[in-house]
């Protein structure tokens, strides 16, 4: 077991009609002029901006709301958000949406303080400083409400690369998991297998015996509880637990004792999806990760052996892939690059995106080379 | 699942060699006289004093050291320390040992604001005002070293009282998991057994799905693990494995979803070990848990035969606490009242202090003759 540190100081609030306390957290922040970051729309349907306008109004709240950030965001809607917040000397930032408008957000409350926010994450150095953020999380994927990282797209140059710093942990995220009933069927599969996803990332480093027994737990309870929202997509229990076991997967936790992760895949998904911006990070993840596993599993054979046996009581690595692939086509979701659009000839420059974001991985140590044959496998 | 509030600001540092970190932890926050809480001198043994002292000097702290604690801590020794940091004007207070020396330091932290330290616990009201608290946990069990609780005992009343507020968590809390390889095995069976104790008051309630497969990964996580050291007590990654979920079978997140815990059994455990001071708090529990499921187990039979089958591989209720009894007997623990020492006379004196906690229990709610009749079906 690792030596560690860990804290989180992000409060949450997590439950059925949750989301009208945000108005009086921000106050209690001491906040006035609140700068709302929104996607495309969907949060006028279900009623949580409606909830969200109420309880600012009810605690005398400026909002000033900006709209339209979109799955694999962007910095170019970052700029454009930073400039309108710089403008306007807001207090304190909300998202109201899932990961894509929480990671705006963060790289909006970073931002307002830099002359120019890309150098942020080409430093790569801790976030020191930001305004205040609060979240509303709308989809459970990418455990943003809990932790401290930003992920955005620079499309001209095909990258999609992190921030991170101690600035960065919400201050308050509510979590209303009724929120999510309204989801189509393919986000909910893409959030579990983004949630799963993260879980292995320190999985499969091994490590102490309570976080690996934990990590499994998680597992566990992702795949069963989106198996019932399979049935029944209204079962609140399930998405509420589904909701819960994505915040644990990446709030610090899921790796304790382990070490920081591998994230190798996580690099080729953002090489991915940086140059196919129409691939969900969450479905990318499920056609790499077999992929990677089979490529990798000579490094650490124990960990995987383990997670076959313990997941999917495998004997074997390949039937353990054989498995969460199957469960993966059960649940309606991608297992080829082919299936989601990909072309052959796309390989190498996802290859290139990928490798540049420098994630190249702990378990195995890839080359260029390496992602390049990862992809191939995971092709057809 | 239950709506909840989740959040726990305390930053652990957690692994070998890790003790030297804390003058530099207490010197960020700004503090220059800190009063050092401590036991009855094995910190004095196993090095772990030597590296206190070393890290305040180096980090030019100037300390205050307040020896004596014992188990089952008083509120004559809280009072104690109370006056002499009151008179110094302490910026800060510093627990080494474990929870009993934790636990008095929370207690010392907020009784300097207040005229009667006994009178936070009489009120039963949050604690919101205490110096701020460090620690250096050297015997892992009550999960104080994260949490906002402390218990201590008026011995004149016969009463075991908690407190609790946002004031009482600490700033940083070092476990050096190395350091309790010197500890004598029945302290390690105790604080297994405690930590099984203190997830069992969420787990049975019953909620949500992600709680409820954490706290079954930390149920087995104990077990094994204690298994392991009973083999090997230089087994490191066990020892650092047990630590790590004694910890988060109370910082929180172990009832997440599910409510605020039971807490009947800790109730008459108090009570004994206010009638009996030399009862071991974990050793009282291992025999009151097993007798209080046996009560109380038409309650919620779905949640106890969750944990029979889940924990044990057991058909009935009964078989599993059988197994789990067994278990503690395998680690040389104690099953019945009269292995502690206690005489039967005492079960009534017993009972009306632990009922007189308060703490009378969620899943069922006892009376005192309840809590009589549990005593008694565990006494021999």
């Amino acid at each position: 077991m690792r030596n560690f540190d860990f804290q989180n100081p992000t409060r949450i609030i997590f439950g059925k009609n949750t989301i009208g306390r945000i108005g009086q957290e921000i106050r209690r922040g001491g906040h006035k002029l609140i700068l709302v970051v929104a996607g495309s729309g969907s949060i006028r349907k279900n009623g949580v901006h409606d909830a969200v306008i109420d309880s600012l109004r009810k605690s005398q709240l400026t909002a000033l709301e900006c709209w339209g950030v979109q799955p694999n965001p962007t910095l170019a809607k970052t700029r454009e958000i930073i400039e309108v917040a710089a403008r306007a000397g807001v207090d304190a930032v909300l998202a109201v949406g899932g990961g894509s408008v929480i990671d705006t957000a963060k790289a909006v409350a970073a931002g307002v303080y830099v002359d120019d926010i890309w150098k942020l994450f080409e430093d790569r150095k801790p976030v020191m400083r930001a305004l205040p953020i609060y979240t509303i999380l709308t989809l459970s994927a990418t455990g943003s409400e809990m932790n401290n990282y930003a992920v955005i797209t620079r499309e001209d140059e095909h990258k999609k690369w992190p921030i991170g710093g101690p600035a960065l942990y919400p201050r308050v995220s509510i979590v209303d998991p009724s929120v999510q009933s309204s989801l189509p069927w393919e986000q909910t599969v893409n959030g579990a297998i983004d949630t799963i996803s993260h879980t292995l990332e320190f999985y499969f480093q091994g490590g102490g015996e309570t976080t690996l027994a934990l990590d499994e737990s998680l597992l566990r309870t992702v795949v069963s509880m989106t198996d019932r929202l399979q049935k029944n997509g209204q079962d609140y229990d399930a998405r509420a637990s589904l909701a819960w076991a994505s915040t644990l997967a990446l709030n610090g936790l899921s790796g304790t004792g382990i070490g920081d992760g591998d994230w190798a895949t996580h690099g080729i998904e953002h090489g991915l999806s940086a140059v196919c911006p129409d691939v969900a990070h969450g479905a990318g993840l499920g056609v790499l990760f077999p992929a990677w596993i089979l490529y990798c599993q000579d490094a650490n054979p124990a960990s995987f052996e383990r997670w076959a046996k313990n997941l999917w009581n495998a004997d074997t690595v390949e039937d353990g892939v054989a498995a969460y692939r199957a469960k993966i086509k059960a649940w309606g979701g991608a297992v080829t690059l082919k299936e989601l659009g990909v072309k052959e000839d796309q390989i190498d420059t996802i290859a290139t995106s990928g490798f540049g974001t420098g994630v190249n991985g702990v378990i195995k140590k890839l080359s260029i080379d390496d992602v390049r044959r990862i992809l191939r496998s995971a092709f057809a």
